[in-house]
């Protein structure tokens, strides 16, 4: 049958993506060992892998539950950065993204396409990630695709991770649920991963090294649930940054923003490299943090449920949501002055995720 | 809100890719009017789409039936080609993939890693033909993610589409049911795909042009799901082709084929091309093609099926599934003679889906 494949020497090669022989191989040494720990809760409800799709399980979405679906691809150079890489990113973006809908996240499917040339070992260490990250937040990696262009056509790996969820029927988040009054918080400090990625980028030795944020959030949030009602939604701040979710939510809510940029977390290792790079970290991309638009009166309820968690320890209020048909979010600066937080403009710092 | 977008005559921007206020007027400007028809039945059923992931609908899965996801990746080169272009293929390909399973397809997410540089007339008419395709194959466009990556390290444009269906309690395809006396059917003629899109990529001019056969099969191939289970298995010989496909299958089964060369469909056009580049039409590519196994006594049933359907017009029986421990796909000759056909080794034609 072929050639055996070399982990550990080997790269990517053209026939990996071709659904031959090579393919079959690189799918049976190392796409299947890294994702079948995911499927082990499963592994007594006869999951079949092989075939052109997957069937999933009866009931692994509980009756009278409705079905969520998120998906995001990832580009991110580098393909390592200090703590993740873009296995790890490419499920936690995902996964959040249906933790951000209230869902309870359920199975993946990965696609990729590699350029000829990759180390096969790096690959490897990206479908462990992979593995790793979907074992971690519960969720079944059941279906993969592989493409392979030529050398100089991508750059390394680019991934592509599509999430199936399922959400109670008292839950309906959404961004346009915002109203007036309502308390924003996040759930911790902002820009670490994109101050990290662009630290592994640069080469910039940075006195106290930051680490990407990246994290299943649907622990951290899931206990906000019980607010019913009155927790009205979530969003993940990734690309764009915290700014640039806050005009979204703006947007689809019809409202406006009053921040107390004092009240935003900022490690001071990501504010002072966002100083000495000339960045704002309001628009830096967060992997790992929830922002949460809720009633006034469970305002402290969510704080204390959000610090609860690991992940939450420095959550904090940082403003309300106000009448404005201008749609602004307007930032009060320590100063006591006040400055709009338009929408990210441009690509400063491109393929961040 | 910053400049507008010039559908016909902009380029993709790294912006585009960011998160930010380019994000989302090129969401606004160009997918959401592209897909938006593919949501059309699901109107009034308040699905939001600006949110981090989608809500389906309640009772978008009839009870009872169990969920089949799939997913696969496009690169094909060039992005247009007679016959589709990458657009229609990513719609097919995922939504016959779920079809091969006996899945009714239900809605997609579509991933986009975009090269900056390509004319955004361009990747306008990929989504049109995105939303096209899916309006006619029946299936929601419910989420999508867009990421660019600078000049030179993407090819143009690649698309990773994951689906989702539901199969009825009584469905049970897999390529791990084929058995010895089972029949072996191809829905119609072979490498089509292949040719079209290798004479748009090299200039031929070929006597007789082929279009690709891309198309969703689900229509095809519903009717077969009456015969139960005598109904073995369902595959779409995509890359790697037909001979890859039955090798597939004798691996998962553990049996042998004996397929008869005479018997397999494939248009003039494309054996003389064949001829003349020196490829083999058994291991192109098919984009709107099934292989059915299923038991001897419903196989003129099954091909009559197939030849009721405009798809299915070339429909033939092609074999017989044997015992063989060495799993081999044996063809008979028209000459009386035999070869063993193998797996798709190497990949003399990159990047045709």
């Amino acid at each position: 049958m072929g050639r055996a494949l070399s982990l550990s020497e080997g790269r990517v090669e053209l026939a990996h993506g071709a659904g031959g022989l090579a393919t079959h191989q690189l799918v049976e040494a190392l796409f299947l060992p890294a994702f079948a720990p995911t499927l082990a809760a499963w592994r007594d409800r006869g999951v079949v892998v092989d075939d052109d799709g997957v069937v999933l399980p009866e009931g692994c979405v509980p009756a009278g539950h409705r079905l969520v679906q998120s998906v995001d691809a990832h580009v991110v150079s580098p393909l390592f950065f200090p703590g993740g890489d873009i296995g790890t990113l490419a499920v936690h973006g995902t996964v959040n993204d249906l933790a951000m809908m209230g869902a309870t996240p359920v199975s993946l499917t990965v696609a990729f396409v590699l350029e000829e040339g990759l180390p096969l070992a790096e690959l490897q260490r990206i479908a462990r990630s992979i593995g790793a990250a979907a074992v971690e937040a519960g969720v079944a990696v059941v279906a993969g695709d592989t493409k392979v262009v030529e050398r100089g056509k991508a750059d390394g790996c680019f991934v592509s991770v599509s999430g199936l969820g399922h959400v109670a029927p008292d839950v309906h988040l959404s961004g346009r649920r915002a109203r007036a009054g309502d308390v924003v918080l996040i759930s911790g400090s902002v820009g670490d991963h994109g101050v990290a990625v662009l630290s592994r980028r640069q080469g910039l030795e940075l006195e106290t090294p930051t680490l990407s944020d990246t994290a299943c959030l649907f622990p951290l949030v899931r206990p906000l649930l019980a607010l019913g009602d009155r927790l009205r939604l979530l969003r993940d701040p990734t690309r764009g940054g915290l700014a640039t979710t806050l005009n979204e939510i703006a947007w689809a809510s019809g409202v406006g923003f009053d921040i107390d940029e004092a009240a935003i977390p900022v490690a001071p290792a990501v504010a002072g490299a966002c100083e000495l790079l000339g960045l704002d970290p309001l628009y830096l991309a967060n992997e790992g943090k929830a922002v949460v638009v809720c009633a006034p009166d469970v305002a402290d309820t969510a704080l204390a449920l959000l610090r609860n968690h690991p992940l939450g320890g420095s959550a904090a209020v940082i403003g309300r949501v106000v009448d404005d048909d201008t749609r602004s979010v307007v930032l009060r600066t320590p100063l006591g002055g006040t400055r709009v937080l338009d929408w990210l403009m441009g690509d400063p710092l491109p393929r961040i995720c």
